[in-house]
This record gives structure tokens, C-alpha cells and sequence, in this order.
């Protein structure tokens, strides 16, 4: 367990640690209102797919909390009007979808009488969904071990760390539980421009875990593998479709093509949570657009000139063919991901 | 000639167009002294490969003037010192050793009989270079314009306008040059990490001119291939090896890869005085490393956690395979490129 928590549940409250501050400020928010629970995924006081899932939980149970109605059917409604709300923060990360989704169904459960049960039940649902990733997190790491030489240079991208995660990460899980394992491991830390969440979150978490990095800007990861020798790349999901396109943080792709090219291993990680077995391909998945605003400015300062026309795209789509593995924690899928991802699930 | 000057010679005095503070403030700095110079070179208020030749030509002019010595000898030997101290600001850029050789050459004619003839022969060759630049830019122009379609979309890196050059550009040249032809273009501008020229210095540029464009971070430049279609990229070049390697800003190198795997053709822009014919390839091409400052910092805001360990390698090397073609004022070189580029000088 980390020694810092991005989300906890504390006197019917939800407590997320602000990490727009980060590194600067170590600050935390406190929630009653599922409403401001979506405003802050929209506004990234809490970012990466398997934490914004578990913060739509609770705001869920907010919602629930809220509730003035004293009939059950009465608090699925607003329980269904808070789903839409939460939903509509953000459109990539399938979490977000799948823990609401979740919230929802536990809510339908015909055997809850009253509404006082029914909150109840939300949270166990909430709660269970924090348990969920905490474990399945717990799980990569034993899955990815075999997979890290001992002596291991990484490359990461953006921010998939406790942080993201709840509690114990995901592609940064790889790196911290071979650390731990007493393996020498470095890492490059992409800093994943437009909001950093790489030099200031990753390495932040690296820093706090005493883990040797170097962080860098994202166009040199490519220049980082012809030179300097990297064992591997691993990076986090946002979504991943049922034949292994992935969805995740903008320059992903970019990195899997330098690691193609390279020859360097080039793993996806996360929760079978994310993995979206509705959609076929990545053509299906949405693509965020954000403001312009986040690429003309880094906190208060001005780079580009006044209203300069940006494409701030959030992710990109890595086709399958340029991903080495998926490792999740129900084990590590291998090309063609149309069966082994299935494989997975059965 | 474009409305803004980089680089002017005004009574006797060099003025530069302090290029940190774009694009928030145009503001213009005097300099009397050759050191000052050396120093507005490493600390980039002037950058870009043939600003730096043409601006450290002005520096010897200056070092010349400074001189207190009464024998030519002795101002020669004055010239020597200030060659070193001009050619230690920046490693990676030829156009720098380029320039201070020539004004050396120039200095060491056996003709110039007096101190005031040889102080008038550096301040002529000063500037025959930037003529020669100015020549170089607008013929890379012409030879350019066939390659571009008609309706083009391109994507460049850095900043190589007419702030990079003096006058008129070298890779923006191209896309200038297509615009000035009536042909539709389109530019998307990489930002350039760490020191944002792309964001501040060429969407400033295009906007003084006109040109649409439209901002990226720069990783997403290989998702811009996949999902937009790119129809060229053009880039700049700080050195070109004999066999065609080309060191520039960070980042080229992995858009190099893009273009690669997405067949968009990728074209290395520059002046012939950015060809070293001494260099067999890009091995032997020495890369400026910068300080760490540049990547945790984005002008005064910090983005990293203090004392966070950083690779801040300005350059890259792509190497001669991916790429297109070399575009010169002497005309295009193509694969194989030692003879083309050597057919160049011929």
C-alpha cells in the first residue's frame, strides 16, 4: 500500500488527493455531491481509468447519500440521473462506464426493500470495486514479473501509478513490483505532455518509492532506444477493444512505433476492467478533444500565442499489431488478441 | 522579407530579437560585446542553426571592433580568442564553426595591411554570410515548391522561419513558399519540447504570415498520420553527415519513424552550410546535452518535483534511411545520399 492515497472513502465522504497540485502541493479534497465528483473527473483532480472508476463509484454512493426520495424506486431514478451525470464527465476511459454500470446493477437488485438498504448496498458495491482493482493491481505485478529482466530500463508513459489506480498501479505497478522483487530497474519517465501527468506524477511517485528515473520529453523515448538500450516499454489503457487495439494517453502510439522499430517489447497493461469486449476494433472508440487552453498553457504561463488553434487530443488508438502483450491480472495475452483477450474472460 | 527582423546590423551594433521572450513580447537586445554574444547564443536568445552562423559572424565583427591592438598580428590572435569563446557557446550546430571560419579565413588574408582593413573585411564577410543565407533560403524555396501537392498538409518540427534563418526560412520556407505559390497548405505544428519553438515561435511566425496551422503536442504528430492524413513533413537540420544522418532538435528523429511506417514522405530542409562533408555519418556527431532547468521548468512554473533527475538531449540523429529526400539551395539530394550530396558540391 502506498504511503500517499488518491481516493478514500472517509465519514461518508469521498477524499481524493488533488493532483493538479502535484508535486508541488500535497492536497486533499473532500466530496459530498456526486455532481462536483464529476466536475472534478472532468477537471482531472483525479485522472488515469482504473481511479476515475472507483471515484464514479463513490460518487455513486454520493448520489445515493443525496437522494431525498424515501421510496426505492424513487432513488434508482436519481441513482440513473447521477449514472448520466458521472458519465458524461469523460468519454474514453471505459472504467468510468463499467463502475457505474456496476453501481447500477447492485441498485436493481430486487431484494433491496428499503432505500436505507439500498445505500447500502451502493457502497458495498463502491467499496468492492476498490477492492477489485487493489487486488487485480496486486495480480499484474505477479503476472509481469517473469516478463522484466533483472537488471531492466523502462520506458513509461504518463501516469499509471497509485495515482491513477487507487492504491497499487498498473504499468508503473510492473516497474515498482520488480523493484521490490530486487531487480535493478531504471525508468524513463515520458513526461506526456500536455499535462505532465508523467513529470509530475510519475516521477513524484517514483521519487516517493526511492525508484531510479530520468525523465525526459516525450519525442526523445525514440532517440532514448537507439542510443542508450531500453528492455522495455510499458504503458497503461484508457480502453482496450476485443482484437487488443488500445485507447490510452496521447503519444502511445507514437512510443509503440519507436518500440517496432527498436525491436524493444512493448507491453500494454491494465485491469481486465478495461478491456471492452462490445467493440471490435479501436475505429469504435471515442477519442477525447480537450481544451486548447491545456496545450497553450502549462499552469498560469502562455506559451503559444493568443488564440492559436490547437488539436489537444487525449489519446490515441495503438492498433494491436505494434503491442507485444497484454498483461492483465488474470494473466498475460499474447497475439492474436482476439482469442487470447477472450481467453481471458472465459 | 518578412516584416520582423531576427538579426540586424545597426550602427555599428548587433541587434537581436530576443526570441525567449516570443510570443508574448517582441522586444530587441543591442550587444557591443563578441562575449555577450556567445552568451545570446547559449542561452538561446537567438537559435536555429543558420541564425547562429549568421549571428556569430557578427561576433567576430564585434571582437574586431573590441580589439585594442595596433598590429594586425595581434588583432588576429584577438580574432582567435573570440572564435574559441563564440564556437564553445553550442556544440551540435555547424553553421556556427561554418561562420567563425570564414570571418577567421577572411582575417587571415595577407592583403588586409592595417588593423581598419581587416575590421572592414570581417564586418564584409559578416555580411556576405547573411546574404548568403538569405540566397540559400529563398532557392531552398524553389527547389521545394514541385515536391509539395497542391493542397498540402504538413507537418513541421522546431522552429526554422525566418527567425531561425535571418530572413526568410528553411523548413518553414518550404511551407511559406508553397503559400506564396497559391498553393492550400496546411501546417501542423509540432510544439517542440523542451523549448516550446514550435508552440511560441513557429505559430507565431505563421500567424504574422497568414498560414493555417494548427498546434500539437508532439506526440501526437504519428496519431495526426494515422487518423488525418499528412501529405509531408519538413524539418530543419542543425548538422548533415556525408552519408546523409542528420542531427536536429530532439523529436525529429521519432517523427522520422512516423513518417516511415505511415509512407509520408520526410524531408530534411537546409542550407548546403548545414552539410559536414568531414563526418562520415551521424555517429560522429556530438549532441548538446542542456540543463535540467529546461525540462522541469516552463518558464518560471515548475512542473517537476524538485531535484528530479532529467536527460534534457537537445538534438537527435535520424539516420539517412528515413529520410525522403534533402532539400538544399543547390538543389534535392536523394538516396543514396553520399553521392547526391557530394554531387551537390561538385
Amino acid at each position: 500500500m502506498s504511503a500517499y492515497h488518491a481516493i478514500q472513502w472517509i465519514d461518508h465522504k469521498l477524499r481524493l488527493l488533488d493532483q493538479r497540485k502535484l508535486p508541488l502541493e500535497v492536497t486533499y479534497l473532500d466530496y459530498e455531491d456526486y455532481r462536483a465528483v464529476a466536475t472534478a473527473i472532468r477537471e482531472m483532480v483525479v485522472r488515469g481509468a482504473p481511479a476515475i472508476g472507483i471515484t464514479a463509484g463513490y460518487g455513486m454512493v454520493l448520489a445515493a447519500q443525496q437522494s431525498q426520495s424515501e421510496a426505492v424506486s424513487g432513488l434508482r431514478a436519481d441513482l440513473d440521473a447521477a449514472a448520466a451525470v458521472l458519465c458524461a464527465a469523460r468519454p474514453t476511459a471505459s472504467n468510468l462506464f463499467y463502475a457505474v454500470d456496476r453501481a447500477l446493477k447492485r441498485a436493481a437488485d430486487s431484494r433491496l426493500a428499503t432505500p436505507e438498504a439500498l445505500r447500502k448496498a451502493v457502497l458495498e458495491e463502491a467499496h468492492a470495486i476498490f477492492e477489485t482493482e487493489c487486488q487485480a493491481n496486486l495480480n499484474i505485478g505477479r503476472n509481469a514479473l517473469p516478463l522484466v529482466p533483472d537488471d531492466a530500463t523502462f520506458i513509461h508513459h504518463c501516469n499509471t501509478g497509485p495515482l491513477a489506480t487507487g492504491e497499487y498501479g498498473t504499468a508503473l505497478r510492473v516497474i515498482i513490483a520488480a523493484h521490490e522483487a530486487g531487480k535493478r530497474v531504471h525508468a524513463y519517465v515520458d513526461e506526456t505532455r500536455p499535462r505532465l501527468q508523467g513529470a509530475r506524477l510519475t516521477a513524484w511517485e517514483l521519487k516517493q518509492l526511492g525508484i531510479p528515473h530520468t525523465v525526459i520529453v516525450d519525442s526523445a523515448a525514440a532517440h532514448i532506444m537507439r542510443t542508450r538500450g531500453v528492455d522495455l516499454c510499458v504503458v497503461g489503457c484508457d480502453r482496450v477493444a476485443a482484437n487488443g487495439d488500445t485507447a490510452n494517453k496521447i503519444g502511445t502510439y507514437a512510443l509503440a512505433l519507436a518500440a517496432h522499430i527498436h525491436g524493444v517489447p512493448f507491453y500494454v497493461v491494465g485491469p481486465t476492467s478495461t478491456i471492452d469486449r462490445a467493440i471490435a476494433s479501436g475505429d469504435e472508440i471515442k477519442i477525447e478533444e480537450r481544451p486548447a487552453q491545456e496545450v497553450t498553457h502549462v499552469r498560469t504561463c502562455q506559451i503559444a500565442p493568443d488564440d492559436t488553434q490547437v488539436a489537444n487530443i487525449a489519446f490515441d488508438v495503438t492498433p494491436a499489431q505494434y503491442i507485444t502483450a497484454i498483461i492483465t491480472e488474470r494473466g498475460v495475452a499474447y497475439p492474436p488478441y482476439k482469442e487470447s483477450l477472450a481467453a481471458l474472460f472465459a
